[in-house]
């Protein structure tokens, strides 16, 4: 099928998702858990084919790993799509209504956004959790995955065209680009007429590429190169054991710790255990001069590296004299995701929480919670790193927008 | 000033705005609205160039008229201004604070969205309006306005500048470029890593090639095919009532009725009293082939006349038969902006509401009504036509965006 007809369809599906009921509408995610289950095989058989040519063309066995659908793992994906369907539904939520002195009542009501555009890359789980987000609260969705993944992308997409129908639910409401191709990804992201937003997830190549081309509003998601500060204040254990978290947990995701910024004050105290927890854990070092002063085996860091998320074993360490320089340290090379300070003044804690320019700031606490869930949504889309829209983790309600619906009696403006 | 120096030192500046107390900023304000009053004579005695510089451009009247400043309209402007000051100002409101099982307490904070870019068109008292409202909510901006205006500009963003410095605070809160090139502009969109926000203000050229070329998010403005619908069961006098104030209380308006659409079984009713009306008014008719079965004068519609914005006495007329057909051929042919169904009947009402895909439904009401002052946000800085951030008219708080604080105690993520 052309990708302007899809756009067409799920536009005219979107109409129709705008009037399913909430009952209606979690059946269909029931209906669609039972039947990944039940398919599982069919949907292994399919994912083995990515397997195979992710094989074949040499794909790293990490990628490998990831882009592998066992029954356990269909069973979890199964697990998440009840999960979403017993989350509350925004949509249809009026906020708020006021009578005007005119006597015009007028009030903002939570709808569908109407078409989501949802570019990704090759974890085929994506597709699951995307389409059944972007279902609950109303939205007709066209999803284009990798390449890589695209033979049990075709498998999930067919298992949840199958459980729409079976509820008498139109199976517009999801597409798959078959054709992976860049030109036409370009032109997905140029067909402002049938697509309402696009969400990017994947790396941060994938996600400069739709920001570059798309005329289509995005909401950028991910890149984050997060910084823990150790305040002159901090408590030791407290920082060692939050920086430990923060950049070691785990290392490939966009909430881990990539730069680590500490006032010369404490310094002396902290950076021992610090350096030691970096030894244990094969973590390189890449820090300015002062840092350099306490190993000589920390490597000179480069305006690149303060500026880089490592996703690997490989920390930068910047010095400084004051709140006020790691303030303005942070906010130059930070990408505006997630950052921490670990302190016991007062003031400095709410220094920081006001003049850091991130989506999510934290005092005493490790940067490693900025998800969906751990903040309550109970459900994520992704994790937004601009401004318009939705900023840091977002759940359901990002996936909606506001309608002005406005009760008269025959009004006119004077 | 090279664009991309002006880029930094606004970002730069921005990081000092978010910590002006809100009496700083309404006391700068308010010098603004008393020197633009003092300074009059230098206002007008440049935007003389830009009338001069009109005419001999032969620049219609209408646009003109536009562009000139009188002593009146400064006074006028000013008072806006001194209207901004007195505003309840959003910023640093937690909108919510929740504590999660683990002790985190994770509230959302309004924060100014960072650096705007304003890119508009001729009227000089954009410039003026658009400072004050990025101002009062701690955004710096850059303007880029017509070369029309160029020495009007100059001279209203010279009085801003000076009432900063006399105030103590940061004049890079504000630039102008006064390179009104399509090159310069068209950098300007890109600059992703200086600008957080682009709303552009003026006609549909202009709003498209933002659209089009930006790389910064957009917030979409403005252009309005906006319809009356006439059910079956309206009340004859008010739906004339509210079609006289919708077409043509003022015409060159983005909530102007562009398209009417009548339901066949008032149609005989209604018809009369509103082909008066228009020809009373001058006003051309292009209807459907139903439509001009009612008067030998009514011309033959085309598709494009449907999509179209015509901003002139000229209307757009479908006759349908039933409520149904009118929401598909308002929900295809629409801008999204505002559209009014008039109905004795509930269900319709509802109907209407629920399934009218635009920024502002109305049930027996004008179009006319889709403004911020009207809304009871006491500004406006556009209305949005697009579905991410903001939707509709935006006052204030659409200049802002939510930051996550959170206050831990050395929680780490398990």
């Amino acid at each position: 099928m052309e990708l302007e007809q899809m756009g067409a369809l799920a536009k005219e599906a979107s109409r129709k998702l705008v009037k399913l009921s909430k009952p209606i509408k979690n059946a269909c995610l029931l209906s669609i858990a039972s039947n990944l289950v039940e398919e599982a095989d069919m949907i292994i058989e399919a994912n083995q084919k990515d397997l195979d040519n992710g094989k074949l063309n040499n794909m790293p066995q990490a990628m490998l790993d990831r882009l592998s659908l066992t029954r356990k793992r269909i069973e979890a994906i199964a697990e998440g799509v009840r999960q979403v369907a017993a989350l509350e539904d925004p949509v249809g939520e009026v906020v708020s209504m006021k009578e005007r002195p005119n006597g015009l009542l007028i009030g903002s009501k939570r709808v569908p956004l109407g078409v989501i555009g949802m570019i990704y890359e090759s974890r085929p789980n994506v597709t699951i959790d995307a389409f059944s987000l972007c279902f609950k609260t109303g939205n007709a969705v066209i999803l284009r995955g990798g390449s890589d993944a695209i033979h049990s992308n075709i498998a999930l997409v067919d298992i949840i065209k199958t459980s729409l129908i079976e509820n008498h639910v139109t199976p517009n409401a999801v597409f798959l680009l078959e054709d992976t191709s860049r030109e036409t990804a370009t032109k997905m992201m140029q067909m402002n007429e049938y697509i309402d937003v696009l969400i990017p997830r994947g790396g941060a190549g994938l996600i400069q590429s739709v920001v570059k081309n798309a005329t289509v509003p995005v909401i950028e998601t991910g890149t984050g190169n997060c910084h823990v500060y150790i305040d002159e204040s901090a408590d030791v254990d407290m920082a060692v054991s939050i920086v430990k978290n923060a950049k070691l947990q785990r290392l490939g995701v966009c909430n881990a710790c990539e730069s680590l910024v500490v006032h010369s004050g404490i310094a002396s105290k902290v950076m021992p255990a610090i350096l030691e927890l970096f030894k244990e854990n094969e973590c390189e070092i890449r820090g300015d001069d002062l840092a350099q002063a306490f190993d000589e085996k920390i490597l000179p860091a480069t305006e690149e590296d303060f500026a880089q998320e490592f996703l690997d074993k490989i920390i930068s360490v910047k010095i400084v004299d004051s709140i006020t320089e790691a303030i303005a340290h942070i906010n130059h090379y930070s990408t505006g995701h997630s950052e921490a300070i670990v302190t016991s003044n007062y003031e400095n804690a709410q220094r920081f929480l006001n003049e850091i320019d991130s989506a999510a700031v934290y005092v005493n606490a490790s940067t490693r919670f900025t998800d969906g869930f751990e903040f309550g949504f109970g459900a994520e889309i992704g994790i937004s790193t601009q401004k318009l829209h939705a900023r840091g983790p977002m759940g359901l309600e990002a996936l909606t927008t506001n309608k002005y619906i406005i009760y008269g009696n025959g009004q006119v403006r004077p």
